[in-house]
């Protein structure tokens, strides 16, 4: 089964939004067992967007358009389906309802251009949208599937997830696929393949497994493949147990989650805190942490600590330190994340210093030296690594490295 | 002069990837005249991306390819390229002399898949990688260009900048444009535009206005057309003037740069410091400014206080104020704020605290419930705002509002 993604409107063609859409819905796809063939991105205009539709029906079975469906004359994805199925336009009165419950809700009148956000083509099913204005539309033609959806991610995640998905599941007879995703940390994709090479090798064949590499994590991917669905998951359960024992303390999750909220989960279940000293991650793992619903009750804050004074004053970092051995040193960050369980109150720490660049490098300390230091009342833990010339990967790539430093810690019996 | 941009690929078609490269290409392309027409995405399969090629050069007169130029059997662009152009394979020697002299610096042993990067279609013309081993080609047939380049994104842009972008400048006759860009905060795009129509009326034939909305910042770009350099530019500066005299503390930046490093840029001309205090964007205006290179020069730390004894503890605020008033709210906000200025001992501070989401709202406060201070010695103005009810836009709102409210208290003169 393929399916492809068009998406609609000058924003991505002249490069001011990326489509974030497509991936989401690429992923989705793909956990329901059907293959995404392409995504293509066309502009506003008639003549285009029938090419790009008739192209797509041509290769894969399922369409998925978003975009165009706003209220202004540039919006014109509405009129070129119905042009596309040669039928007219109806007004759909749920619709209809729905626009002017929001007006209400916003106390503002409704206006013309606001009403007709009801018509749609003649021969759809209508896609109620809970969360906006513009409809989702369902189209079924000689065996093939089109949607159409508003451009707005939360409301077209919405209408994938709770209506297009399982109307797609019910419409086509799709394989059957289940996953378990494995989250690893801290080892390249090559390593961890060799440590696993003999369970791979003996994997049964309706289990696959993938590698999917991502800054400084990998996330194994099981799929299975099968009609009996207790028997698949015993089996992937059987797998991702087998995997998570020979990878060990590299393994972060056994579900699809970054690693900062495997952390955030862990932490919370056993009760335990955590205070962030940082400084040249500048606030990127605190953000990490906080962009997590409900990370309060586990993180109780940090310090962002990028001049020498402020490690003094927030962390207690000696001067002395700070003078003699660089802010760059094992000295100095064993100081801050002490400091920072100290003076936060927190069960672990993480603390992380080095230079990003582009610039700060000398001959011994090149840019991408960064110290990482993690921390609990009987132990702290100080390590070096030396990442590459790029200030946004090296911030990014501390951050995971440090994650990953925590988590060895955390799983550490408390002496 | 149109141009495609087809990516190669499965890790954006299963969503393991989002597609950056092409916004970033489409704008690099948009502001040297040339229109994208369509954007594709398609998987490493010969058939597919012989037919992607063909469809986008029946369109466009620039074809750029990224992507599928690896070491790996998966990469088959160049080979696909070859059979599209009915050529050959040549060995080039410049771009195997890179690939050895990369895998010297590294110690690393050349083996046969290494030396076949090396290998290009017969008909192209090398564009040499310096910061990889996959080269860049340039084809040119029946007047229409094909470049390919690897998908890396560092290595995509510096072959577009230094190789891609003058060649297609040299090859065809693009209209020459020259564009302005005025970075404006804490308004919205109808806003401006009512406070503007009369200069955007009058403006020069020659002249276009186009308003690039995105979260609390709105970039009004001005682009002029024409052969005469000088007078464009004249032209440009003093439309520039008018809408900046007109828009007043609205406008952060006559340049295309993010917010915070406006912010940082006029900051450290007046040899200003910056200290924040975060709790509800938990890290994430830090990790803006931060973000950009040489913030150490202003940003001296910060304090990411999730807790109320962080608040208390690293800010100064007052117990009885937090239990008497909340975390949220404007008492709160303003100790919190004076408190960084005091304690971070900076020239000027940022606090925010608020309600991000999902969960701690309440009538009164309800979610998107946002207190902003910022504060100098001789002033604090504290304000209330209310956002949605989205964690992750909460954050991001929050951030660009309170860099927003802190440019305006940068312009006031000093008591």
């Amino acid at each position: 089964m393929l399916a492809e993604i068009i998406t609609i409107g000058d924003e991505i063609l002249i490069g001011q939004i990326i489509d974030s859409n497509s991936a989401w819905m690429a992923q989705q796809l793909n956990a329901a067992g059907i293959r995404v063939k392409q995504i293509s991105s066309v502009s506003d205009n008639r003549k285009h967007i029938l090419t790009a539709i008739k192209e797509a029906s041509e290769r894969a079975d399922v369409i998925l358009i978003t975009g165009g469906l706003g209220p202004t004359k540039d919006d014109i994805t509405k009129t070129t389906l119905a042009e596309y199925f040669k039928v007219g336009m109806k007004r759909d009165q749920e619709t209809l309802d729905n626009v002017a419950r929001i007006f209400a809700r916003f106390n503002r009148p409704l206006l013309d251009v606001n009403i007709r956000q009801a018509d749609v083509p003649e021969n759809c099913e209508v896609l109620l949208n809970k969360n906006g204005t513009a409809p989702g539309m369902w189209f079924q033609e000689n065996g093939k599937v089109y949607v159409s959806m508003p451009g707005v991610p939360h409301e077209m995640m919405y209408l994938m997830e709770d209506l297009v998905l399982p109307k797609l599941k019910a419409s086509f007879n799709l394989p059957k696929i289940w996953h378990q995703t494995i989250l690893t940390v801290g080892e390249g994709e090559s390593f961890l393949a060799e440590r696993i090479a003999d369970i791979e090798d003996q994997l049964p064949p309706q289990i696959k497994l993938a590698y999917l590499p991502k800054l400084g994590t990998v996330r194994l991917r099981l799929s299975a493949y099968g009609d009996d669905e207790e028997k698949m998951q015993q089996e992937l359960a059987l797998q991702t147990k087998k995997l998570t024992e020979r990878l060990g303390s590299t393994v972060a999750a056994t579900e699809d989650i970054p690693l900062e909220k495997a952390i955030l989960l862990l932490m919370a279940k056993n009760k335990q805190t955590l205070s962030l000293a940082e400084s040249c991650t500048g606030g990127y793992i605190a953000h990490l942490f906080t962009s997590q619903p409900g990370a309060s009750s586990v993180f109780v804050g940090g310090a962002v600590s990028y001049s020498y004074e402020m490690k003094e004053k927030m962390l207690g970092v000696n001067s002395d330190t700070l003078w003699e051995t660089g802010a760059v040193s094992e000295e100095t960050v064993r100081e801050m994340v002490e400091g920072a369980l100290r003076n936060f109150s927190s069960d672990y720490a993480i603390a992380v210093t080095g230079i990003a660049g582009p610039d700060g490098g000398t001959p011994e300390k090149p840019v991408g030296t960064v110290w990482i230091g993690v921390a609990r009342k009987d132990k702290t833990i100080a390590k070096k690594y030396v990442f590459g010339n790029k200030r946004i990967q090296n911030i990014e790539r501390t951050a995971i490295t440090a994650m990953g430093d925590l988590l060895k810690l955390l799983r550490e019996p408390i002496a």
